[in-house]
């Protein structure tokens, strides 16, 4: 089961290292991360670089896709042979999957037309000038299309795509050795929980943020 | 306020970005991985690399000292060159930190000695040997040194530390930010809450997880 995680200049690391950390373990994985070009690939934050190991055109047919987000996602909305990519790898995947703003990609490339999506909850609105469907869910599956929201939802979307291919007991098994039993020092993961006034501050300056 | 995240052969991934991706976006942070030699890096899945920026001697002195787990770190508990670089730059440092089994190379450098530590959850009855006194709470405080249990927990830690730092509101701002509001698939993050079989199984095959 080859699984291709997606990097582009300015990703959010978190983003794509969570669902790596989890549905990369599964049994059978084979996970490769892939770019345009083969090389160290910076984050959003410019002090962190992973590899990719191979080019888009050397890995054409992963059996999952993974899309990260990050401000960089912006720049690439208009870039063809990501979306051209993205497009092609669509057709034999058994799972394209996003996490953050990486869904805003797969909808640019007509991938979400009619689906129910989510993203980055500063992104939502943006999901219908594709035709997609925003739902504020963390995790929303729609056919073989898995969309998770900001950052470190990737980790419940990796866990939640483990069982679904694995059973339940391998993704138990993951959450165990990753000893993911979250204990935030806060409850403000969500616009819904933060305090008024952060939330009010990410929407004045989401573009500072998204791009 | 300079920040070093420590990377060797083998380390694991989300020990690592966990803390990256919070305490790192610190409003006056400045994060540097670091290596014994600058360049790619590999995690215990060899699949995916992350680039060291610079070697431990151009870092002497980091204002945090974040030590990432994995079953690469066994290799290290004997590395006289890395052990040295964590007792020297411990001398100067704010704040000690580890994610994971990162804490054994914390005490194997001699700096957790009569501390309340934790570690993975398999690894804890290693602390001992090193004279810490092993805790199950997920992130441990004990002056400067804050520990952390297995891989995810470096999620938390960073924020709890972002917040001692920087105060409540900037963490909770990067918690909305990074949409940390978990939602495991499964409750089975802990040895506590899983499946009696699996904790089992890891028990008798923790050599395998952790070396």
């Amino acid at each position: 089961m080859q699984i291709a995680i997606l990097l582009f200049d300015r990703f959010t690391a978190l983003d794509a290292v969570g669902p790596y950390e989890t549905l990369g373990r599964a049994p059978d994985a084979e996970l490769v991360f892939v770019a345009e070009e083969a090389g160290p690939v910076r984050t959003d934050q410019g002090n962190l670089a992973i590899t990719a190991d191979r080019t888009l055109a050397e890995v054409p047919s992963p059996d999952i896709v993974i899309v990260p987000g990050g401000p960089g996602q912006s720049a690439q909305m208009e870039n063809e042979a990501l979306l051209s990519w993205l497009r092609t790898a669509d057709t034999t995947s058994t799972w394209t999957t996003s996490v953050c703003t990486g869904s805003l990609l797969l909808a640019a490339a007509g991938l979400l037309e009619g689906r129910r999506a989510t993203s980055h909850w500063l992104a939502l609105d943006e999901l219908p000038r594709f035709g997609a469907k925003p739902t504020g869910d963390r995790v929303v599956f729609d056919a073989k299309y898995v969309t998770a929201a900001g950052v470190s939802s990737g980790i419940d979307m990796g866990l939640t795509l483990l069982g679904r291919i694995a059973g339940d007991d391998q993704a138990r098994a993951i959450q165990l050795a990753t000893e993911y039993d979250p204990q935030p020092p806060y409850d403000a993961g969500s616009p819904e929980k933060a305090p008024a006034h952060l939330v009010a501050w990410f929407r004045e300056n989401s573009r500072f943020v998204l791009r």
